[in-house]
């Protein structure tokens, strides 16, 4: 999984039917220390994220696997709202 | 999924047979100010994209699911036309 | 495989079902000197790996192989804790 | 797929069963102006390329699903010649 | 398919079960030329490659295609030893 933060949203009228429903979410991959990376993915929330919040994406194959979008076309999902990170 | 912007097409006499009948886009990834990345694709289009349009592409094996690529040997799909992106 | 190196870990409360009961480690990809690389990920852990312990992940489809994650909606898994590196 | 470059070949007599017969050609991945990048692969063939002729390849588990290669164990497959690049 | 060149070996007691019984080698990806990339993977050898010698890998599903490695689970295999390389 990738540390991402949520920057923003996507709005789009014509779409695969699959995707019809789904809140498509701008993210920012995100290095340890929270500073953003060049990196970015439009990915779909299946855990409530709010702007500015740090989850985690999955993607490729993984992203299709979960209860939310087992029927959608999509190669990236955000799968956890982080909490806390601890670098030991 | 990553923002993409259509800046041309390909044409292709001699390929896959699968490949048949699908237009072949070239597309460019676009930061999310929409600046043009060194980073590009050739993606069938699904939706009807236009020159110079925004849109969402799906890559790996998801590229294969929707209606229109699931018998083409195709690894980039464009599955969705971007109307607004909204930065937080 | 890629070679990483456990640099703390990810506290995720609200999170896709299949991730629960999961250790989810923050790894770093390292450089065959050791070197750390600004390239991280957020894995599973299936064989016990402490801090600082260098391991191998396997990312992608292959990370929901194991015996461990094959439930799992992951698409990075540590496989195996590294004892040594012999450079030839 | 990413458009490429044929720059040259690979001979290989100790290889997997199911690379036998197959000719490995090394490509070079294309900037849109038909710059090379620093960036190859070695391709399985499926469309009698020739030397610096322009392709398109696909990566991962769809180059294993042309008519040529489904039995074959390979990540990268040249799955059309192209003809003509049209910048908009 | 990537080029590299074997530089070492990896060894790790615990790892996963399937991973057992498998030679894991520390491979370098290579320019066309034999100049080394700072990129490295950690692969399984079906062809039996000495130290410094070149081959091609597989990543990512198709890593896991090969009779070797079938049951393994693994993102990065060698397919071949490389004889020869023709520029064009």
């Amino acid at each position: 999984m990738k540390l991402v933060k949520v920057i923003g949203s996507v709005t789009s009228t014509i779409k695969d039917e699959t995707l019809k429903g789904s809140k498509l979410l701008l993210v920012q991959c995100m290095e340890v220390d929270l500073k953003g990376k060049q990196d970015y993915y439009v990915a779909v929330d299946t855990v409530g994220m709010g702007e500015d919040e740090i989850g985690l994406i999955v993607t490729g194959s993984t992203a299709k696997k979960t209860e939310q979008t087992r029927k959608k076309n999509v190669d990236a999902t955000i799968v956890a709202k982080v909490d806390k990170i601890d670098l030991g």
